[in-house]
């Protein structure tokens, strides 16, 4: 998928929303557990009861990890629904990866080509090589971390050196690798402070920001300063919205979760 | 496994090798590829022509994750196999994992007690919370990403500021971590000027030194300020040893590869 069709389905559906597909098998409604696959399943109905309010879907891959060879199949039959009923929807892959050259290409493979994501988020640390193996894709992005919503963010993001924090150097550094254009970055929206910073060095790329909900983070001050001339921002919510109920309608309460931000979202859009 | 059961096997074996299982169907011995899972073979011959000179046994997940769910069986065969068979030898998940918290958990969850190994690879990015959770385990290990071994290494980790490079804050905050007894860091061979900074903060945890070889770092020059009184090395060669040869004596031929870099090690321990 290219930034103009993201862009497209943002403006059509007045959402920058992305749901975030963190299956955790003690908080899914009982019902469910009695079938084959039930992550699946879960996934299903909430992507059913969902897709016309968001723009994105997010699975963090170790809610699928941590079931084996189970949670790969349902993460594999996941990404396939999705891709088959709702190809204009983007999807991102919450993998965190990032090794030696030789060792991210296979990752990249991994996400890109087997499972078909549009996305995957990646982990600055090891430098650019670890990450351009990602960005030799053509309509893929690779989305860095640059300052996470967790309290550990700021352990090293924030170390100041020469008057410039540790995440500021990684956004500027990264703008100088091979494709950079096919990044993305990653902001917690706990931190509405650094949006000012971020869009200065950053004006035109994509941020994925979670942290609204759950974590605390809020959503106007995000906008206030996040926003770009094309959106430029995907909201992630995710126990917010898949663990609004766990009853038998909790496809249900979750679109009504969805429509919630949604709407709050085609205000600041309508602006 | 405890720190002390890993010295132990060490002093037994005259050895610190870690050997790196980073299967690429593209590289492994043609007649293998017409077996059921031409992967976990291929381990399992590595394995048995190798385990007398090794002490570690060293996956990167990536390579299992290229070939989907396959991957996850041959990587599932294999680290039961390694627990079988050869319970004293000490297993590493490659995987540089790390994210917030709650799952961070879920990754330690799915390596330490579904897969069973006794340690993972992990990314300090994003700081204190999602590194603890790998920690609260007894008995295993996370392995912090330090000083890596690839060119990019130098983009961020050796960035100064108050007269401190960002991998020795990164060592120093994580000594303050809970359980940071578990920790282990990596620090490549490619950077043998560097250990002696890095024991001067850690005498004592162990560092796994990918690099040796193929990167081009080499044994003599990391053993000389890297080695602690409890030796506290475990050297990673991957490709130098696994794919020795592409015959049907492959295994043999590795078995020839380790046995080189062990002697080399048991005449620096008997120095």
């Amino acid at each position: 998928m290219t930034k103009e069709q993201l862009v497209e389905q943002i403006k059509k559906k007045n959402s920058f929303l992305c749901i975030g597909l963190d299956v955790d098998l003690e908080k899914i409604p009982e019902h469910l557990l009695k079938l084959d696959d039930p992550i699946f399943e879960f996934n299903k109905q909430i992507i059913d009861a969902t897709n016309h309010l968001t723009v994105a879907y997010k699975p963090n891959i170790a809610f699928y990890e941590a079931y084996g060879i189970k949670g790969w199949e349902a993460l594999k039959k996941t990404i396939d629904y999705l891709n088959q009923q709702y190809p204009e929807i983007f999807t991102i892959a919450d993998a965190k990866r990032g090794d030696i050259g030789n060792t991210s290409s296979r990752y990249a493979k991994a996400f890109f080509e087997d499972l078909n994501f549009n996305s995957i988020t990646v982990a600055p640390y090891m430098g650019r090589d670890s990450i351009e193996p990602f960005l030799e894709f053509k309509d893929k992005f690779a989305i860095l971390l640059t300052l996470t919503s967790n309290e550990g963010g700021l352990d090293f993001q924030t170390l100041e050196y020469n008057k410039e924090q540790l995440f500021e150097t990684v956004l500027k550094k990264s703008l100088r690798w091979k494709n950079s254009e096919n990044l993305m970055f990653v902001v917690g929206a706990t931190r509405p402070e650094f949006f000012k910073i971020i869009r200065n060095i950053v004006p035109d790329h994509f941020l994925l920001v979670p942290g609204v909900g759950a974590q605390g983070g809020n959503l106007q001050d995000v906008c206030k300063y996040g926003l770009s001339d094309n959106v430029g921002l995907l909201i992630n919510s995710s126990r917010g919205i898949i663990y609004a109920s766990k009853d038998e309608n909790f496809a249900q309460k979750a679109g009504e979760k969805a429509l919630e931000l949604q709407q709050e979202m085609q205000v600041i859009l309508n602006k």
